[in-house]
């Protein structure tokens, strides 16, 4: 198998780069082939703009899925996104891992989704969910907060965290064909002292060696939502 | 009133351009001071870093939060980072204008939320929702989607489109304490020809007349969560 682990912090020594460290350490035990697309230190370009394509379908006007089909068709996605693809391509499980800013992905990583999965190769008009492109893959988030887990449970404060990640799961992952893994969510990790943070290793761990034998979260299926039919109307920028 | 509008789409001549035009147009025939964030016309930068910071609390280990509240505290915020807090300080109305991307922002918006959204400035840590230090301002979401209405209802394929905007609405704007208003949603713009546009222009003013009498969404409160006390151990970083 191959793994790829897009890897979201600023600090090199994080607990999120102990959790990416552990993820690299037991996929390799296990024989499996790792990647990590570490963006920091990659100094990734986070923002979609016209310097991501090496072709220009329009341009008078900047579409971003249509510039993205255009490249991809013609070979010419920036050499950063296509090497990104590329991994994302070649991989059987990709995790992302990142500490949650403000109930999401930091904006690097966010970023990484903007480019990097690009219109027509992940996705297409008719290839989302169980008909995406990336399917047959398998994607889980490993994900670390400052509150405690009792500020995230059902009806809490913040909310469910299988709510706040929704968003990610299902608009990205499910989205693109994936099939999604139960997340490991590490809490309040700024508060936990040393045995703490050891014990939630040894359950990321667990969580991985678990692998094989964790049902997918249920996502919905095109199938299930007939659409109506669309004219053949040229899209436009929004 | 002081209104802030951040924009967040590459294409000048965007959809999403008219909408900010258009809400630029209304609140100044009303009287209304507006200011407005351009994202990409600012090459705004998203991504957290130390550069964020002319002081440095801790040279060995970097914490975000940490070293926010820390130039938050000593006059350590770098430059832009501290004109758009002042701006966000100063605003009465908030409004996030942007394509919807992934089931969230565009990542340089994302960015502008995890640089600009200081902690100390905006929330503390018994400072979040009805107490966070946002309160008394409004916000709102002005998003165009590339799908049908149909595609984000209750039960749909995508999902309900304020689930979506969940993590958004209720994780940074009530968080920080600010009443969030009900979004605007242009939806299928790509597939919208003129008179489409137009009647979501037309939409879009209708909805910002009636803002005095948007009754804010339902958002949690932390008198109804009360946390279990907490030991006084340093936060470390995630």
């Amino acid at each position: 198998m191959n793994a790829l682990i897009v890897h979201a912090h600023p600090e090199p020594h994080s607990f999120n780069a102990a959790l990416r460290d552990a993820a690299v350490d037991l996929l390799l035990e296990q024989g499996h082939a790792v990647e990590v697309s570490d963006l920091y230190a990659m100094n990734f370009k986070p923002v979609v703009d016209r310097d991501d394509f090496l072709t220009c379908r329009d341009e008078e006007r900047f579409n971003v899925s249509l510039e993205q089909r255009h490249a991809h068709l013609h070979g010419g996605l920036a050499p950063d996104i296509r090497s990104e693809l590329d991994r994302l391509q070649r991989a059987d499980l990709l995790i992302l891992q990142f500490p949650l800013w403000w109930f999401g992905m930091p904006a690097i990583l966010k970023g990484w989704i903007d480019r990097v999965f690009v219109s027509g190769a992940v996705y297409g008009r008719s290839a989302m969910f169980e008909h995406g492109k990336l399917r047959g893959k398998r994607a889980m988030v490993c994900v670390t907060t400052g509150a405690p887990p009792q500020a995230f449970g059902p009806g809490s404060l913040n909310g469910d965290v299988l709510d706040l990640l929704a968003p990610l799961h299902r608009g990205v992952l499910a989205f693109t064909g994936m099939s999604v893994l139960p997340p490991y969510v590490a809490y309040h990790v700024p508060y936990a002292g040393a045995e703490g943070r050891a014990g939630m290793l040894h359950g990321y761990r667990e969580h991985l060696l678990g692998l094989e034998t964790l049902a997918p979260l249920t996502m919905p299926r095109m199938a299930d939502h007939p659409m109506p039919h669309e004219d053949g109307a040229r899209p436009r920028a929004q």
